[in-house]
């Protein structure tokens, strides 16, 4: 028995979300079946962060434990070959069976898209939210910036969650910046609760739309109050960009 | 009578191009169905530029005769309301009648994506032509400034074409780049011949995996015969980015 790693890519519109839902296409159902018709092997994978329904990523980090010799990269074009072309495999590492996928990573970065300006567009309609009103990228930047460190972030998750876990998390960076019509959030943390970057995507665009000040976004913070931190800005204009571990793939390869 | 002018962008990947097509989804047919259900006028419309099919664009320039005397932003929304999701008019001006929408621009410019990397792309896939082989991107580069100036470019047309009209164009700059795993071929050029752009797409692509050199690719040029420059590059990673005209927007307006 082995443990295996993937990094994958994936257009999350057409599936809800990673994890598994009974009679509901989910990337987790589909990566399952592909390693199933490659390997002969039924088997249960785990991923990093559960994405929700319609967000995507450029590097979901993906983990499972085999029977199978194949190697590393028999595993990328065979998955390829099986998966729709909306899900991909980029890289596959063997590495030791104490690699915990969950548990070892040191932090996850998420990008938000924003599509802001006054009519819709084509080109970007299935991977940024559109806000036709301007926003003002310098408040919203400046804003964020106080999520960074150790913080309780409860107002930034559902009532439900916020009593029955811990809602401290540590966030490495954040901001906002424009390229043309483009506005674009990202966040570097140790993890996050459920729906926390949308619900910051939200708080922050009522910010970028004078609705509420930087003082007010800091305000939500402090107050530690599920559901302060709204709307949850819709999930096809959210991408999960990358897992990071303490040590390289190189070094945890087996 | 008035003249209005249209920028576009469009998703062409479920289209058959602009131009209009018996018994075909094209962005013609999609957008003067929309303008008939608009002002209820039967209206022709003509682009700066015909697309071909699966060619995307974010600045296609429209011109179209009307009687309607809504006002050009009733134009943008009352036809974003209309058309279909992957088509959408960014801007509409009201311009003088002598205005001609292909003969007054003075330059196209054209955008190629690759997605250069050994595993396919799900969230680029509808918008980069896949190279799983590695580019050398300088020696693109270095290859397509022989395309600058004033040049016959018989050998980047169908051999038809090239028979029956002048194949001489001014190129104004070209050029590679690559952004990570994605490489872009940008150029500007008083008009193309059908397929120019993919077929220069395509003979840059030998050059970038060192099946011909930089020269080859100048001889190419210099050949002037039908035919040397392929294979045609897929359509799906071709966008027509923008239309320039000797006056701006607000000097045409009327």
């Amino acid at each position: 028995m082995a443990r295996m790693v993937l990094i994958m890519e994936y257009d999350g519109n057409n599936y809800y979300g990673f994890q598994m839902q009974k009679g509901q296409p989910t990337i987790q159902a589909e990566l399952e079946t592909a390693l199933n018709r490659l390997s002969g092997e039924k088997t249960r994978v785990t991923a990093s962060s559960r994405t929700d329904t319609g967000v995507h990523a450029r590097g979901q980090v993906v983990s499972f434990r085999t029977d199978s010799a194949l190697p590393p990269e028999t595993f990328v074009d065979g998955l390829n070959y099986y998966l729709p072309e909306d899900i991909a495999v980029k890289e596959a590492y063997r590495v030791g069976d104490s690699f915990h996928v969950r548990r070892d990573a040191v932090s996850r970065e998420y990008r938000y898209v924003i599509m802001n300006r006054h009519t819709r567009s084509p080109l970007k309609r299935r991977f940024a939210y559109l806000v036709t009103a301007p926003l003002d990228v310098a408040a919203m930047n400046e804003a964020c910036q106080c999520l960074v460190g150790e913080h309780d972030f409860a107002s930034f998750a559902t009532s439900l969650e916020a009593r029955m876990k811990s809602t401290v998390r540590r966030v490495y960076r954040a901001g906002v910046e424009r390229d043309g019509d483009l506005v674009t959030f990202t966040i570097e943390a140790s993890s996050f609760l459920p729906h926390q970057v949308r619900n910051t995507v939200g708080a922050l665009v009522r910010v970028g739309l004078s609705k509420m000040t930087v003082k007010d976004f800091g305000d939500i913070l402090e107050a530690k109050k599920p559901g302060l931190a709204w709307p949850t800005a819709p999930a096809h204009g959210l991408c999960l960009m990358r897992v990071n571990y303490r040590h390289s793939w190189e070094e945890l390869r087996n």
